[in-house]
């Protein structure tokens, strides 16, 4: 499922066409960030590498690819080397370093960095922010609905929200690797080898002539795995029917009403009719602080399914990344540059991340890549490609869970809270200072400004 | 790029193989609908119907699925004649009905009707979801900001702000479809048909010694159709430096800071220049209400580039649309069915939906289909598919857009209102509403509720 070369903007093809003439193929160096945080998150959790490298390994102008760019009049000044030489043998040769998946980042630290040929480094754009933002976006999601659940099991339930098939996989993959237990969506299991679990729907009990049948055909081909949906028509009724029936299903789904007053109720019929082992999952529009509700309030639900609040980041779909010209070669000297639109400046230079406090995180340096670092620190990025192919073996997913759940547990607790969290400190480290004053005077200059 | 048997949630591949067990195999009824409207919409544009449709057709287990799916432990109940012989020889077999894309629709009206031996209606609830509910979701949102724009060119750009490189296709598709003039998305224009457009990043400019030498380069590669963005230092300045150097480009985009100042301000430099024939695009966090601000103004914009606002939807990622069964066969029977969860209701028997008014809708009736619809009215549910194959060729994409254009003209003009938009009515026809009260009586004896 790796899209081709055609998935990119039509000016990252225009300005590979231009760079070629221009004669700019030396390397250029672009780091990939977002400035500021969205409402309601206090951290971000770094996904989507793993899509970024398949995606910069397999890169490839096809035969058909090339025979419509060369149509497009808006290409029509690329001219014929473009067409006949560069783009059929075009590979992404480039280096990328990277903040390893499942790691907490604070804006505006890059999640990634490439330096390759400026053509090359150019057209990934795109695909790189598309791949990398969006499982990031819903990573740093469902670590707070991992985290409100306090322990109990989250399931990734919103396939059928995704923004098409594709994205629910990667969704349900984002989900898992911070901190989700599992995902209702078959292909990202067998996919990603992620968990995969699911329950009944509404339409199951309406095919049968009454409840009861349905449940108990349903025990009856799923036995002590069958989860049983107690709503479609009165949930209490529907959990004495269950009890009354002798069955003994593997748990109970809640999808509507008041969750908390109907799962302690449900509960009670449970456990007088034998049934304490049953658990209760509930569903329906749940995100992290309705989550956090119930469990703070005590509601013996031992589950939740969540849908589009996690799998399309509902209250944050997007977040506003970019991919920023940080550093070129200028005759034969590596030189950084910056813009200065209001409000969207960016830095100049390669740089690294410094995370300092060990086992527990008190904050961030962020700097040019070719200074020490505070002592102790940990940099975060790390080399993963060079010449165009990845360092090492793609890491299981559950390994970098793991990695996930270790990081997040060693930001601050007061980061971690769901609701007026502090704010982690990012420091521009003094080398990247120095930095920036030095090329935004020079840029004022280049640009002509008074 | 269509998805396999596999893009499901779990359940539905349980509930397949407990309603083969079980004998439920006779042909089923499912609508796919929204229950209400999300904030600021009036109505909804349908829309990725063509996607669901090539789903349907190539729906295969493959081997290397049913391998999978055999190992599952939730799976275990099955039975060995699902993995041997029912899936190997799995094909969708039903009967689809669906509004064309482009039509306006409003809930709580189907979209979508799929009839079948209930498993394989059941099998592809997830993946009809995900393919209608998101173009819906930007086809709806596009229809606004096409509005807001009065004419003047919109220019989808958010590739990079999709959920995924393959979301960003779709995006760009729905978004067409509903009104926009074109997109970024070279794959979506390659796939679709799209027109594609495209400027220059600031990366172009920073990567020049200078920002006249940049501009010189690109106009040089692009000649009379090259965009210079004017923003990477200062807008103002940047301007004069175009008309300086006697560049002709066929437009300049502004990316930040205050667009109608700036746009005033750059369109009298121009002006003043001798480039009154170079548009001036703008882009930058835009959505339909900064543009029809910004068109409301008298602003001197020729056209907008909109990413995340609309490629995401950003208000609203997601409608919540449904997928649920109204009606099976028991008994040799068709029977309406429906559930009665809180708030969740669902409306039992085949629809039809009406359009009341001819070339100036006033309302729509929804009814039971084989009811006569009102005197002259219009029914907007077609058959699409049946035994799984499509009923006549793929529209073009711009048919669907023109059809698009010309549905939405009819609605009264309040309903399609940015803001404060009035509601567009849909009434329940006489047979439905009957149906409706029948069908709750029986549900409540059904489930034994007093």
């Amino acid at each position: 499922m790796t899209p081709g070369a055609l998935s990119t903007d039509l000016y990252e093809l225009a300005m590979m066409a231009g760079y070629c003439q221009a004669g700019l193929t030396a390397p250029a160096t672009f780091e990939l960030y977002t400035r500021r945080l969205p409402p309601d998150r206090s951290f971000l959790v770094a996904a989507g590498l793993e899509q970024a490298l398949d995606f910069l390994e397999t890169l490839r102008f096809e035969p058909a690819d090339i025979a419509y760019l060369r149509d497009l009049p808006q290409l029509a000044g690329a001219g014929d080397a473009f067409f006949d030489e560069y783009l059929p043998r075009f590979r992404f040769t480039g280096e990328v370093w990277a903040v390893e998946e499942g790691t907490p980042v604070f804006p505006p630290e890059p999640m990634l960095r490439v330096t390759a040929p400026l053509p090359e480094a150019q057209l990934v754009e795109t695909a790189l922010l598309a791949f990398v933002t969006f499982q990031t976006t819903v990573a740093s999601k469902a670590a707070r609905v991992a985290a409100a659940a306090g322990g109990r099991g989250v399931v990734e339930f919103g396939a059928r929200r995704a923004h098409g098939v594709e994205a629910g996989v990667l969704a349900a993959r984002a989900a898992y690797l911070a901190g989700c237990d599992g995902t209702s969506n078959v292909e990202a299991g067998r996919r990603y080898g992620i968990p995969v679990s699911g329950t009944m729907a509404h339409s199951w009990v309406l095919a049968f002539p009454d409840e009861e049948s349905a449940f108990r055909a349903y025990t009856g081909s799923f036995g002590a795995r069958a989860v049983l949906l107690l709503d479609t028509f009165d949930t209490l009724a529907a959990a004495r029917r269950v009890v009354a029936a002798g069955l003994r299903p593997s748990a109970v789904r809640l999808d509507s009403g008041d969750l908390a007053g109907l799962a302690q109720q449900v509960r009670s019929i449970l456990d007088a009719g034998g049934l304490a082992a049953t658990r209760i999952l509930a569903s329906g529009d749940l995100d992290e602080r309705k989550i956090a509700a119930l469990v703070a309030s005590g509601t013996p639900i031992d589950g939740f399914g969540v849908g589009a609040a996690l799998t399309v980041s509902f209250d944050a779909p997007s977040l506003g990344a970019v991919y920023k010209l940080v550093e070129l070669e200028r005759g034969g000297q590596a030189v950084g540059v910056m813009k200065s639109s209001p409000d969207k400046e960016t830095h100049p230079g390669r740089k690294q991340i410094w995370r300092v406090g060990g086992r527990a995180a008190a904050r961030d340096v962020l700097d040019l890549e070719d200074e020490e670092g505070p002592p102790g620190a940990e940099p975060l990025l790390e080399p993963v490609m060079r010449d165009g192919r990845r360092l090492g073996p793609r890491r299981p997913i559950g390994e970098l869970r793991d990695r996930c759940r270790r990081e997040l547990a060693r930001l601050p607790a007061g980061v971690r809270r769901l609701d007026r969290a502090d704010e982690y400190p990012v420091d521009l480290g003094a080398a990247l200072r120095r930095a920036i004053t030095r090329t935004s005077l020079s840029a004022r200059r280049r640009s002509g400004a008074s």
